[in-house]
């Protein structure tokens, strides 16, 4: 197993947009790709080592860029999130640049065009979401610690299975949002399944972020372990 | 492997009661022990089939009785649920019949005495539930379409690991008893996790009744077949 990494700058709408493929070169032919979308800050080393865990894994993986090329923040950044902000109130262009990232996935050669995935972290999750609700192509899509509000556009069926990965304590998305998810996924004829984990807080996946600072904040190693173990077996199923 | 069964006559409130151990008498030395607590019908065949699945995983597996021998119903019976309605209204016996079922269970000599588990189905879910409520020496617990009012009696910290598997359509368990039932185990300390299912009824894992039935009701197999997946690998964690 060599598991090798090389840039990808690709077009959409705001582009060029630049993201990191990673990939067993050990492996031959077409295989399943899986997207993975960043959290707030954007496309950085985090989304590129769990790109390397996915190819491990046998995949091809594509830490995506939703920003812009270079347009990336810190937790130090005088502002953080703002080029989340601006896509979280365009909810109908962040669906166009997830679909410009999803057809970059499509045109890599090693990627076997009828089995691909999506997984997201925070913001991301919120957008693994959205990939699905727009009735993307793709198997399946894991959110970590995402976002539940649905778009404003018209969701009609939702073809892709969906795995939930919920912290309970976490304050972006309680347990009113979560169960009004639940009545969506439902009404939208998805599969879909959530695991909720106790004493869990935003952001649980994150080794960067301590746990005790913000309330409702924090890394949490079990549900981090359970959860990517969780979307391991997900991951598998969709692709069988 | 040679998986093997004996009736188990044991005592407690109300008893005897009788239930069947599960093994592989390839196995030699204390393993770790697995309570299967029946649905409404109490204990039957389905539950010792159960056993034999866990035994074929390594443990010893007792399929119990709440009821007391002899009390056992079908779903053609005048009244089902005669014998879960009596102990509904008195789970404060429900509780010291799980612990006379427990005990019988560490007093097995195959069974490592630290290392127990228990799992549920329907009101064998809200048993187990229980278990974990009264503090019993579990070191986990897993509700299938378990039914989550708590019982009258106090409950402080709980120290067995739960996993609770819950279809989003189960009528006898709607969303906000589930979001009640995360606040409890959240209050009691507990490790937890729920797993629920979409365009998934009550009774889920079980193939003797019909989807399509009674609304809300009847066995789903993604949902069996994920919900069984998710158990194993708990049941793993919590021997560790």
């Amino acid at each position: 197993m060599a598991i090798t990494r090389r840039t990808l700058v690709y077009d959409g709408p705001g582009g060029p947009f630049e993201g990191v493929v990673a990939w067993d070169d050990a492996v031959a032919g077409q295989r399943p790709g899986v997207m993975i979308v960043p959290n707030v800050l954007g496309q950085k080393e985090a989304d590129n080592r769990t790109a390397e865990r996915l190819a491990a894994l046998g995949y091809v993986a594509f830490a995506v860029d939703l920003y812009g090329q270079g347009k990336r923040t810190t937790r130090e950044s005088p502002d953080p999130a703002v080029y989340m902000n601006a896509l979280n109130a365009d909810r109908a262009l962040l669906r166009d640049r997830l679909h410009a990232a999803l057809a970059a996935l499509h045109g890599l050669p090693e990627v076997h065009p009828d089995r691909t995935a999506a997984i997201g972290y925070c913001f991301g999750g919120k957008a693994v979401l959205d990939l699905a609700r727009a009735g993307a192509a793709v198997c399946g899509v894991v959110s970590f610690h995402g976002i539940y509000d649905p778009p404003p556009y018209e969701v009609s069926r939702i073809g892709a299975k969906l795995l939930v990965c919920h912290g309970w304590d976490d304050p972006l998305s309680p347990p009113d949002s979560l169960v009004a998810l639940g009545h969506e996924l439902t009404r939208a004829g998805a599969d879909w399944q959530v695991h909720a984990y106790g004493h869990t807080g935003h952001a649980f996946t994150d080794a960067s972020v301590a746990a005790g600072g913000r309330a409702g904040f924090g890394y949490q190693p079990d549900s981090d372990r359970r959860s990517w173990a969780a979307a391991v077996g997900f991951l598998a199923e969709v692709f069988t």
